[in-house]
């Protein structure tokens, strides 16, 4: 009855997808290379995640919510995979702007803004497709493409422009297997807020090609001084945008695993063909985030809830001063050239290595200053962006001042 | 500088791999002809989700152990997408046996065992791959299989046999692109739970082709009697074995989505191709589950919290007085023949069509029952088993009576 083995012993590979998919910062933590000086205490300003340090909470509120929704027994069931009705309405009302209206129907909640990003491209792409991706950018973006089979083609950012994306390089890489231009707005790495300006040309550029765009907005609303946040999609009547945002950053709880998909699609472009559905049924495999969270999303995505409104600002304040502390110290290092942020909590730092005597790079750069002053950040190259590398200013100002005061050093000692 | 777009207007089409993903139940409730009869009260009995009717409910000592670790703050940020060593560690204690050890390195976590499931099978298949999957079975295989282009083979689960697999069957499926055994013990929708003897017949066909199992254990301990749930792993030390566990149905959570895998490689079967590695790295895409509730595992995985002891043994009860129940009275209605559970929270109901002037089959049984009475049980066929249907008896004992007495009194109106 049984067809014949042709197998004569164990050998069980793993997927090709599996093993098409990298992660370029685990690499380097596991590559042994990174050696923190176990004479100086570690400072590390390399994670994106605002808790490290414990200087960064969510407001007790948000704790004080979440904690009775979970006395009240109610929010233990599976919720539908798509979200809780209540809170996709939330969130429908926090991310709606006069011009970019959005109802219930037009949000899909999601594992973090990680889970919401891999729903939307596995709902437009398929493989041998292709999508533009910031240079630099979000390494999650990659590794979500890699793992699909989605092929990728990277449009430039320029330091010279504040990260404004290179808009002539943009069009030019489009042919006819692009699927999606992908934006991150608010940025990571860069910390950049684009203008009004630039977000239309980025526009101009769908429409010309009648592409989607997906804009990763998870950083929304963390913006400094005057630069102001606009989500793309208040910008326009005719692009169809799928618009991704999460509680991770703003709130200061990444852990939480809450994000989403807002669908913006005013001349049912992706009507026609049922994005939606599509988005909806990916959602089925691992039926949405947290119940318990989902349960709060009412309360604290209300704008009229005064303790949430003064906590993004007192958050904002924190973060701005640490981006403000980071120019002023690394701008007068020789050899380095911070590119000033106007939010999140990232900074760019170019590294002119014709100053150095012995870093030819920013792997180089990386290495050597966690080998020798425990300060460890991110090489740009890790984003796609050689010569720069990453810091992370949610650390507490005197460990940054700490920190800053270390890199100075380090550069003296390196200088030619 | 740009390609000349060949485009003339929008046309956004969904990828294949969402409008290859079926998900059978949804397309049911969709189709419209599920309506109950107005003038009845609703009993559905149909989703798998203990918190429907408020009845079952998570013990106390889990939401302050939840309630304790929110207020700490020291949960908010990012776990490694592996999830926290001490949720690990404390997951490979409450799942190891004496002759299935493990350590805090042989488990991952997920979101929900829905996650899980979808990460297990990720790094074992390529598309063109085959898999086995039992039928009846859990539509979330299949709805992941057709998803990412993974071949199913179903092997046949027996009635007769106390839904049992067909070994000569299972055997007869496998062929060279056959690269996992899935099961699912104890089985939703049967209610069924393995014998050892049953299991090792199963591990010999594994063993004899070099095929590792996938084991869905989420109803681990949810046994009835003196019926015995055996991990499968605990029988064999050659067969590699992926078993997916989680806490949503044990419970009574599944809305808060933490699921896991542990690996079983005794021989480093896995590991000699680094499969590991592989679910590792699938773990990284959506980042792991909660945060808040992955710090609650160790408390309340502890095999020694009596607390907690006591509240599986009241819920096993509950649902063990409710099987009685169900049987009892739905073995006595002619046309039905209720297979005895043995655990979870399900029962499989056959209908000899004979038997009835107008349902010719499972389908038209469940309309016409919720037209007529209010009652909405699921069709078999949803699950590949036609002229069965499934009962999720985990309502209050009134309620399942009185949808009890429903479902004799539809029987007996459709009686030939
Ligand atoms: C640009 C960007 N998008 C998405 C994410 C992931 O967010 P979440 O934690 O909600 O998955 C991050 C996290 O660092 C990010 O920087
Ligand atoms: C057999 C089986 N496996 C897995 C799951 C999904 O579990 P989770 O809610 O943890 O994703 C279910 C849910 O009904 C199930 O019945």
């Amino acid at each position: 009855m049984q067809n014949e083995s042709t197998k004569k012993g164990w050998n069980i590979q793993p997927s090709k997808s599996a093993t098409s998919t990298t992660n370029p910062i685990r690499e380097l933590v596991d590559s042994g290379k990174y050696k923190p000086n176990p004479n100086k205490d570690m400072i590390p300003l390399s994670i994106g995640d605002p808790c490290v340090y414990g200087n960064l909470n969510v407001v007790q509120a948000v704790n004080d919510e979440l904690i009775k929704n979970i006395n009240s027994g109610k929010f233990n069931g599976y919720p539908p995979s798509i979200g809780y009705p209540a809170a996709r309405e939330a969130i429908a009302k926090f991310c709606e702007t006069p011009t970019s209206p959005l109802t219930t129907q037009d949000v899909v909640l999601a594992s973090g803004a990680s889970g919401a990003i891999e729903i939307a491209l596995c709902a437009l792409l398929n493989p041998g497709d292709n999508i533009l991706l910031p240079k630099p950018g979000f390494s999650l973006y990659e590794c979500i493409c890699k793992n699909k089979g989605f092929g990728i083609k990277y449009y430039n950012l320029l330091p010279s422009k504040s990260w404004e994306a290179d808009i002539e390089h943009l069009s030019s890489l489009i042919d006819d297997k692009t699927k999606v231009i992908l934006i991150n707005n608010p940025s990571n790495p860069c910390g950049s807020v684009y203008s009004k300006e630039h977000l239309n040309q980025i526009l101009k550029v769908a429409e010309d090609n009648y592409l989607p765009i997906i804009s990763d907005e998870i950083y929304a609303g963390m913006t400094f001084g005057d630069a102001q946040f606009y989500p793309i999609a208040s910008l326009t009547t005719t692009v169809p945008i799928l618009s991704i945002g999460g509680i991770a950053k703003r709130f200061l709880v990444p852990g939480w695993r809450v994000g989403w998909i807002c669908i913006h699609d005013r001349n049912n472009i992706f009507a026609a063909n049922n994005i939606q559905g599509a988005i909806t049924v990916l959602s089925q495999i691992i039926l949405g985030p947290n119940s318990l969270v989902q349960s709060i999303l009412p309360t604290i995505l209300d704008k009229n809830n005064q303790v949430i409104q003064k906590f993004f600002k007192d958050t904002n304040q924190t973060l701005e001063k640490h981006s403000n502390l980071t120019v002023d110290v690394l701008s007068k290092v020789s050899g380095l050239n911070p590119i000033t942020s106007s939010g999140t909590m990232y900074q760019m730092v170019g590294i002119d290595s014709s100053k150095f005597k012995d870093i030819s790079d920013d792997r180089e750069f990386a290495i050597k200053l966690l080998n020798e002053e425990s300060v460890f950040v991110l090489p740009g190259s890790l984003f796609g962006m050689n010569n720069f590398f990453r810091i992370v200013f949610c650390a507490p100002a005197d460990k940054l001042e700490d920190a800053y005061q270390r890199i100075k050093t380090f550069c003296e000692n390196h200088q030619k």
